[in-house]
C-alpha cells in the first residue's frame, strides 16, 4: 500500500508562502505560547491524564456539553483513526461522498474496512440516498469539506442521520471558517460525532491537538480503542488556553474569511473556475485546465507553495490556502507571472 | 472489550509518593525544558516534521545508525501499535512470553489479532523453542521485562531471533537502568526491532515520545502506517535535547540502580521474596501472599502508591517502583506501618 502522502514541508529555514496545508497564517494567542513555557518539569515527569480531564472540562464549558460528550486526540487524525477502529471491524463499510478527506481511504486501508465512495451531487450537495443505500457501519465526511472547501447545511447532515443507526462522522476540521456547524444536532440525534482539531483555526498544526464531541456512550466507546495516554501535558495545556482565548482565534478567522473572499474575486478575474468555500482554503479549476500540474510546478519555482492533487477528477485543480494578506498577494504576482510570461509546456514541448 | 488498565494518575495537587508507573524520580534535564521554553510560535504554527527528521539525525548519531532505522511516534505505545499493524493482519498470530507488557493483549485484540502467550521458563528465562514453535508472525517481548524486572541475555535474544523470519520486538522501555541492550544485534539480525520511549530514563512521561530502531526496511513499512504526523515539534525538541543532555539522565540512572540494590535487600529483609530487577522497578511477593491487594490499599492510604495486578499469578505480588531515596524511605516505613500495626483482613473478619 501507498500510505497517506502529506502536503510538502519546506524546512524551518526555508523562505517560501506556504498555501499547501491549510495551516492559519497568524500565530497562535500568546496565553498558548505562555501556557506552554508555564509547563514544569513535574508535569513532564509525570504520566498525563489519560483522558485528558483538564482539557474535556474546558471544552464541556465552551461547547455547551457534558465533558463525558468530549475525546480528546493527537490530532483530529488521531480521533478519525480510533472513530473508525471503534465501528468497523475488518471487512465491514465504511462510506463516504467522494471525493473528500484524501486521509479516509488510508485509514480504511489500514483496517482492512471496505470504503464504499459515493460521487458527491452536482453542485458538491450531499447524496443521502446513495450514501444509506451503501448501508456502512459510519459515514464519514468533512463539512466544510476539503478539498473543496464547499459546505453541506446542517438540515441535510440531520436528515442522513435521522435515516441511519450508522455513525454519521461529521469532521468540523475546517469549520472555524465557517457561518454554521453541527453542535446542535448533537442533542437530536446520538449517531453524529463531531471532529475538531486545533491545527486550523487555533493554528497549533504544530502540536498535534484535535477532539471529537459525541454522545457519552459513543465516546466511551471510543476511550477503549485509543492509546491510554494519547494526549502530551504540552498540548493538553496549550489546547485548553487555546479555546480560553476564542476571542483572540476568531479576530484572525475573520481576517481569513475576509481575504478568502478577496481571492476568491481575484481569481476569478484571472480566469479560474473557483468554488465558493466555506473554508480557509479555495479549489480552483485553472484557466488551462490540462495544465494544473504545471501552474503548481511554476508557482513553487517562484517560491509559492499550493497543494496538486494528482489524481482523476482533481488534476485540473490547484487547492490554495488563505494566507495571510501579503501572501495572497504574493500568491496573485506569482500566479500573473507564471500565467503571463511562461510558455506552456506543449508550446514548449513543439518549439524543441 | 475491557480496554488497557493504565496505572492510576492522582490529580496534580495530591501528596502522594507515586511508585506505581515506574516514571523517573527527578526532574528532566534542564536543557529539555529550555528547549520548550524556546518553541516559536511559528513551529508552532506549522505541521511538523512527518517522520521527524531532526529527531531521526540525533537519535542516529547517538546510536550510530543510520537515520533511516529511527521511526518516532507518539510515546513507545503508538510504535508497538503501529508495529503490529505493520506485521500482523486480522487473524494473524502474536506471540508473547507471559506476562510481560500488558499492554500488548490489548493491541492484539484491537487489530483483530490472535496472541498466543508462553509462560515463562523458570527463573523468567525466555521459552525460546515454545515461542518459535507458535509460528506467529511477531514475537513481542520486554527487556528487561515487565512486570517481573528480569533480564534476557543478548545471545538468548540473538538465537531467538536466528530460529525465525518472524519480527522479534524487543521492548526496551526500561533498558536505561540495565547493565546491556540489544542494539549490537541490528547489525547481524535484520528482523529485531528495538524500541525505546523517553518516559522512564529520560523523566518525560508527560510528552509521548517514543521511538523504533531497526533495519531501514522494517522503518520503511511502519513508516506507512503510522499517523501522517505522529509527532508534535515540541516532544520532537524536548526529546533531541533529553538524548543530546544523556550524561544528565545517566547520573540519575546511577542513583535509581544504587537505589533499586537497597530497596532490594530492604524488602529482602522484611520477609518479601524479590526478584533480581535490571529495571527502574521491583517485582516483590508480599510476606502474606494471599494479601498483595490488601497491602496495596494500606499503603495507598498512607499515601504511597505502588502497583497491584489483579491478576491470576500475579495477585499475590506487588510492583513497586524504585523512587527518590526519600520516597523509598517513606515506601519502607509505610510497608513497616502496614505490616506491623494493621490487622490482616483474615484476623479482622474472624473478630467481627
Amino acid at each position: 500500500m501507498a500510505g497517506y502522502s502529506p502536503g510538502e514541508q519546506p524546512s524551518p529555514g526555508e523562505q517560501v508562502i506556504k498555501l499547501n496545508t491549510n495551516e492559519n497564517p497568524f500565530p497562535p494567542s500568546p496565553r498558548v505560547v505562555e501556557a506552554i513555557r508555564r509547563i514544569t518539569p513535574e508535569a513532564l515527569r509525570r504520566y498525563p491524564s489519560s483522558m485528558a480531564d483538564e482539557f474535556r472540562v474546558v471544552a464541556a464549558r465552551v461547547h455547551g456539553v457534558p465533558p463525558e460528550s468530549i475525546l480528546a486526540g493527537n490530532g483530529s487524525d488521531d480521533i478519525l483513526q480510533i472513530a473508525l477502529r471503534t465501528y468497523c471491524g475488518p471487512g465491514d463499510v465504511l462510506v463516504c461522498p467522494a471525493p473528500t478527506y484524501s486521509l479516509y481511504p488510508v485509514l480504511a486501508e489500514l483496517a482492512d474496512v471496505r470504503l464504499i465512495p459515493i460521487p458527491w451531487e452536482p453542485g458538491w450537495r450531499l447524496p443521502t440516498e446513495a450514501l444509506l443505500g451503501a448501508r456502512g457501519r459510519a459515514i464519514f465526511f468533512a463539512n466544510p469539506n476539503s478539498p473543496s472547501g464547499t459546505w453541506v447545511p446542517i438540515a441535510d447532515i440531520e436528515a442522513l442521520a435521522e435515516g441511519t443507526e450508522a455513525l454519521v462522522l461529521v469532521d468540523e476540521a475546517y469549520v472555524d471558517f465557517a457561518d454554521d456547524n453541527c453542535l446542535s444536532l448533537l442533542r437530536r440525534r446520538r449517531n453524529i460525532l463531531i471532529t475538531r482539531t486545533f491545527s486550523k483555526g487555533y493554528a497549533l498544526a504544530g502540536l498535534r491537538f484535535g477532539y471529537a464531541i459525541g454522545d457519552p456512550a459513543v465516546i466511551a466507546n471510543m476511550a477503549k480503542v485509543k492509546d491510554s495516554y494519547n494526549c502530551d501535558v504540552v498540548a493538553i495545556a496549550a489546547a485548553c488556553a487555546a479555546l480560553d482565548d476564542v476571542e483572540y482565534a476568531r479576530g484572525n478567522w475573520r481576517v481569513i474569511r475576509a481575504e478568502r473572499e478577496r481571492l476568491f474575486v481575484e481569481l476569478e478575474r484571472r480566469g479560474f473556475a473557483v468554488i465558493p468555500s466555506q473554508a480557509n482554503f479555495l479549489l480552483v479549476t485553472t484557466p488551462d485546465a490540462a495544465h494544473a500540474g504545471w501552474l503548481y510546478s511554476a508557482l513553487k519555482v517562484r517560491g509559492v507553495l499550493v497543494r496538486f492533487f494528482d489524481k482523476p477528477t482533481l488534476d485540473n485543480k490547484l487547492r490554495i490556502s488563505v494566507g495571510a494578506p501579503q501572501e495572497n498577494d504574493r500568491l496573485l504576482a506569482a500566479l500573473d507571472a507564471s500565467l503571463d510570461r511562461d510558455p506552456s509546456p506543449i508550446a514548449r514541448s513543439t518549439t524543441t
